[in-house]
């Protein structure tokens, strides 16, 4: 079933393709009289965006948003905010060989096996190129959301990973890499050079954090904090894992090694924590610690050297995808995640607002 | 926000607490005619049930399932089913010192955080006691599903794994422990009651593979198939992590390694794969490989060993958990895990089959 | 599809069949912390309850109503709230007819046409005893809303109406048809009393207001108030018809006669407005005046006279409904139509809190 | 609460103000190789559009649809359809003083009460503008049931009714007024030609019939077919009342009068009806027989004697309203009343395929 919306009560729901005349998104639910103008999305657009340095697909795309409803003189009116990206550079003709064959990895054949068609231009609808739809959106959220702050981060490329040791927060937006670690970063230019060169693809480990969530957001069972996140961060192209806090970490110890003790904290707010093993979630509810999740990207599957694959017709072919591609989707993937956190934040927010309001005797 | 239902046009709604009279779940959606009794459901709640072997929980329950209302004559009618199961031992007095300090870990503090007040008693409804209701609906889902058969294990406890060259599924259901290896599962006998008596507890690993899902369930973006399984698989209770197909493995991965290759298969069957790192699921849509998810526990929080916490009242205590606890809530989250694979699945395969139906031109 | 839930964040699932062994709801999304126990609940289903005059159905049911989770020590917990009714006078052998032919008018034919089977002992799903479940939530949905008081009454039977002019607001509960029209009240006992005896019947008008709800609430498309009190009224077993204010009389006047004029009102309260004719809400808003809708109810369907059918297998039949019937199910219908205003605005008013609450900046 | 999307599985979702740069819907769970281009909605669109003729509102619009996702080489593809309609005729100017009074009858207040703030050009979201987007989602809802047809015609301008002796269908489309009596158009054009001159307004009532409808489709509870007609028709702008089959006349009949008999029909046909009171629904589900739904559409509260009203300030004021207006908005209503029957058909019909499709066992 095709279901391009996302959220309870804070919604959006896009569309577009990756070579339609443009993309987009419709936020619904926002509160009213949020201060709102093209300038408070582009910058997150722009960290997204296609072509900035010779690390990511070689695609150029303006991607400059256009709200076209949902504000008045400059503040969300409450009714739905329409947002609309442009596509510029579509270059249809790279992409005639899918036509024939199934690119391995991709969606191509499930698509068709459900459709029974596809719009194969750039992959069309399940081209990551949807994802500027969701950051757009996310720098929606995050002004509903003021009290907390996002950031994410590039961990690993391939067996590349930081030294937490070298953690500098401030770095992140020094390199084209959402790097904390600056050694990291320049060992990475050399690794993704050497990527592209040969045609080849590497899957990286992200990591988002989320701080100032206060306590109670979220919800007993099925709408969990927790299980919210992992919908939102799973449903990331080319994300193959999720992790709250320790993750899989946690599986391998003892209860008396993951315990997050409490001590009495400063009086109104809430306890101090010694550790954070459960990633500032509790029974699917936030805690008041940092809430914290790692999500795992696959290598792109767009590579030069041939691979096995079938014709729409059943008969064995060859696909080696010449294109402009990411060698390491992560690493734009970064953006795409902290707009999913806070997308989820918003929405767990209002829903609190509504259930644990303070209006009701 | 409380949210206590689960799927899109096959829902599920449960309610109940740990200690109140009953728990229960409401099915809705189902279709018709399909032959149900409580035979169909017993035997998945007796998978799951506490207090069969002296490696889970001593809390002893008949969890006895009822079908109040639904089906006529042994058959569904496409109405509501509504599905109980009394509690019977439910032992109030182990639980009178949590009413006092929270027990870290667990979601007390979180739950009077949001709702300025709880159950205390067995942790009301943020216990796994929830569950059964899952492992209720979930035997029904199975049923709209012949042709998806569901197997789950137990794949490690703490750092004792299972070889895969042992592997024998058809020993999983000869021990305790869901382990497909008899020789871990005679390992862990010992490791768990090691644990056990030491009042600790120990995290596990647990995969649960689909096999027969034909390709084309699942939608492209938001309800990707992949994005369904990851918040029904991270809404169990302690589950902290969550993988589809290779998951945090293929992250160190090149795209090369990473291929799942095609050749042609037999006539109007689709492709064969030659791999699945992919989980079978390619763009949020199954591709009709095995779909493979594998989940995280955290060791229970509730151990003999004093942990540092605090008092509603914000002052410093000490918590030891005695009661009767799961020294590994993995091994009992198997049945659990498999009933959420069936939830999802069969709410894809009735999505899939509203857009994609053959009765359009 | 079988759709069994209402409501958006405050939701509630009904199930159970007129001949099950109970039937019940489940409420979700209750506020936290506020007191609830049976005494609450059942004033309202006692007012629906069958079998208490001689102008209702004969069967004799206690409707007594029991919370299986969601309250702690007697107050919400902010978790499901299961409320189940145990059917108690099902005399299923009245009903062995309707299992060979369809009733005209009755949901039998529908039913067998979409699920190939029906539970057709008491109309099963399709019965008014379901509204029971409703009639048990609102009571619950009217402690969201303590600033509303919601008032129905019957205001014509057939083609017997009350005279506004001796509407008198305390009379209602005084007779056993939620009439407020003491005149009006004597006449219909002899209306009823002698369509009983013919075995006839006959359809109803009600009207429903809501006093007390302030500006703000419902949304501007799509749930607007005005078309979720349509859903919720049209929703309820043999309504035919709903109007918000005027109704259809608005359409045959001109925009001079329909016009609510306004003139300040009391400092900081809103406008005075001095006519009514919307009905309390403009642009699916509620503008601070008594929100008002009218329903038809069509006469029972339930009648002794020989009516043309056909039977399973399509055949000519004749059919005459025995059984124990309400002879004008509208009467019954009032503490429903409450219930369903309850439900709305309860619902309405946890949404406005979402979006415009005040915490946002 | 702002919610801009409506349906279960196929779903629209609005967006846009009278007064913006554009107005469009997302359109999803739209059936994949549909042949749709911009041909097959447009006409819808121009059958709504303003400035047609002099009996209408004299904004001139050309409503042009654009579509922007969804399809590929002429065909849907199963991904979200998005629609763009640009405003070209806004005039801003002659709202001016909307700003400071509320116009009475308009949303104006509520909104006000609501947001805190309001785009008072032309009403913003609360214009009937908006329809647009829902008569453009209309057309693709139309080709989602091909085998339906769906007529809608004006049954009475004010107190001036058509006769159904002279009901011709065929004469519908060759008058302004959508009048399916030949004399009644002649007669309305003098009585709008002359409530325009008067600078007043009329109501209408509504008529909107679909054939084709297979019985079976709908919901026992909640998303019964009636209640979800009910919620699609008073939520267009300016309805106040809603009926199926003969609403509030059979409130006013006895059982025997409303009785539907059925008798044998043409095998494998269902039944012959010889009478359909109930509008082609029984027990939430159709029938097989026309689905037939009346609306009553008040008179447009933009009128040019002054009414009484307060300023933004609370004070007294009056208020006359200039501007553009159609004199009976029920008359662009007919468009959108049948563009709702069709969004409602076609996601009954996408649900009813989910549950009871025959691909189960």
């Amino acid at each position: 079933m095709s279901w391009n919306s996302f959220g309870r009560v804070f919604r959006f729901t896009t569309w577009g393709e990756s070579h339609g005349p443009a993309l987009g998104v419709v936020v619904d639910g926002c509160p009213p009289g949020i201060a709102l103008s093209e300038g408070d999305i582009q910058p997150f657009l722009d960290a997204r965006r296609p072509g900035t340095s010779r690390f990511t697909t070689q695609r150029r795309e303006a991607d400059e948003v256009r709200i076209l409803s949902g504000t008045f003189e400059g503040r969300t009116t409450g009714t739905p905010i329409s947002l609309m990206i442009e596509n510029t550079d579509q270059r249809s003709k790279d992409y005639s060989d899918i036509a024939k064959a199934y690119r391995p990895g991709h969606a191509d054949y499930a698509y068709d096996a459900k459709y029974g068609l596809r719009d194969y231009r750039g992959g069309g609808r399940s081209s990551a190129r949807e994802t500027a739809a969701r950051v757009a959106a996310g720098a929606v959220a995050r002004l509903i959301v003021p009290e907390v702050t996002i950031t994410g981060w590039v961990e690993a490329i391939g067996t590349h990973a930081i030294d937490y040791d070298r953690f500098d927060g401030s770095a992140i937006g020094d390199n084209p890499f959402f790097c904390p670690d600056p050694q990291a970063a320049r060992e990475w230019e050399g690794v993704i050079d050497e990527t592209r060169k040969a045609g080849s693809s590497l899957g990286a480990t992200v990591v988002v954090e989320a701080t100032g969530v206060p306590a109670g957001w979220g919800a007993p069972v099925y709408a969990k904090l927790d299980a919210e996140l992992a919908s939102a961060m799973m449903g990331i192209n080319a994300v193959k894992g999720v992790e709250i806090g320790d993750g899989f970490d946690a599986a391998r110890l003892s209860g008396e090694a993951n315990a997050d003790p409490m001590r009495p904290g400063v009086a109104g707010e809430g306890p101090d924590f010694a550790a954070n093993h459960a990633g500032g979630i509790a029974g699917g509810i936030s805690t008041g610690q940092p809430v914290r999740t790692r999500i795992a990207f696959k290598p792109t599957s767009s590579i030069l050297t041939p691979v096995d694959s079938v014709t729409r017709t059943g008969e064995a072919a060859q696909v080696r995808t010449k294109g402009r591609h990411d060698p390491c989707v992560g690493i734009r993937g970064v953006p795409v995640a902290e707009a999913m956190m806070a997308l989820v934040l918003a929405d767990q927010k209002l829903l609190h607002r509504a259930q644990c309001g303070r209006d009701e005797a």
